[in-house]
């Protein structure tokens, strides 16, 4: 059964303040949330229609598909909701490639480029703090189980990136193109901006490198590529050179 | 001012069968209106905050913004919200790379893949006829005026790929890498399968090679990459060739 307390927790956690408030965060669906456990994330407590599913999961309660559809944060839920612990931060790897978003916004974007990190053998994402929040629900969502195994560290990009000794990639709109530059840029940081404005003239001015994904000859539209697309062009073109 | 049919009219746009059966659809925003105009598509109506912005375009009415919040399908609507008519088919260019979707559910994800499409040239993509309407209005918000000039044609799949002399490339988990193999697919038709379940058997059994985006080796994580994703590295490695 579900108590008026569980519900009042869940429906916080959609947002950020009461997800760091309570250290806690939501994952829907048996396949991620397998994927949680499986990657040792602390489980604060499972909801489910069939309990026998994670037979040897303990702090799990079976609840019927009102309960379910009472805290879902889905139209149509999935037999399974649970909360985990937020863990604290990792250290970042610095001797593999990092990818870095400053000022992403979207969910679905954020959600996907762990995704496609995680495709593509990339281990840290780094953050600007005023970017969206990893544990949104959305986020956790169109990740699908890649955030339970990927780093993603929050902080200030700006002095991180002014401080390192590592090389600097932005993707920008008016690079190198990245098919035909001979630099390096399989090491390091790769940095990609917000999805409205690109790279801030902040953060450029430490850059070492500027790259393009080309676009056709043949028109001056669409203006950009969708952020999530670029970083798995650029990922992509990484991976078929190593 | 907004009469009662107006707002009636533009609330049943958001489902199919209305915009069919009226063959028409909303664009909001003046940069995607803008280019609806430029591409000759034929306006309905456009209501605005400010008629001195679209000052020639006649059909105009000018709205309040909380007239404009009742007709808006956004929660912060943009100044202007435009009804066009939605165009015939056109018929399909076979000399140049078309971009095929099997059962495609996701509007945002075929709203990604017209805008980058156009970014990387390719002017032709072909649905299935169940696919997700590309004038449903989370398409043509996600596709951010593209779809004013991509051609997209709905048909029977099956049957026109069966019936083609084209190339046919299928994008699978288990074809030869994109990156080594040495066959063409810069020619021909380029098909992705639904985000869930991919290419169907029926559709596999016409293609003429499957190729696969080569994952890290050190994982069985994710299972797959977004489509949207796909489409887009796939369109990189055709550009960074020619």
């Amino acid at each position: 059964m579900v108590s008026k307390k569980d519900i009042k927790l869940i429906s916080s956690l959609k947002q950020k303040k009461f997800r760091f408030l309570n250290k806690s965060f939501v994952v829907e669906g048996k396949k991620s949330i397998s994927e949680f456990l499986d990657s040792k994330f602390e489980l604060i407590k499972l909801f489910s229609i069939d309990c026998s599913f994670f037979a040897d999961v303990n702090r799990q309660v079976e609840v019927n598909i009102e309960e379910l559809k009472k805290i879902s944060f889905f139209n149509s839920p999935d037999d399974h909701l649970a909360i985990f612990k937020i863990p604290n931060q990792k250290s970042i790897n610095e001797t593999r490639l990092i990818v870095a978003l400053e000022s992403i916004r979207d969910p679905g974007n954020l959600g996907t480029i762990i995704r496609t990190c995680e495709w593509f053998g990339v281990n840290d994402i780094i953050c600007s703090n005023d970017s969206v929040d990893c544990f949104n629900p959305k986020v956790v969502q169109s990740a699908m189980g890649s955030l339970s195994r990927i780093s993603i560290n929050y902080l200030d990009l700006n002095s991180y990136l002014k401080n390192t000794k590592l090389n600097l990639t932005g993707m920008t709109l008016n690079g190198d193109s990245l098919y035909t530059n001979k630099s390096s840029f399989e090491k390091g940081i790769l940095i990609f901006g917000n999805e409205a404005n690109g790279i801030s003239d902040k953060l450029l001015s430490v850059l070492n490198q500027n790259l393009t994904i080309p676009r056709s000859i043949n028109s001056d539209f669409p203006e950009s590529l969708n952020l999530s697309i670029s970083v798995g062009i650029v990922l992509g073109e990484i991976k078929r050179k190593i």
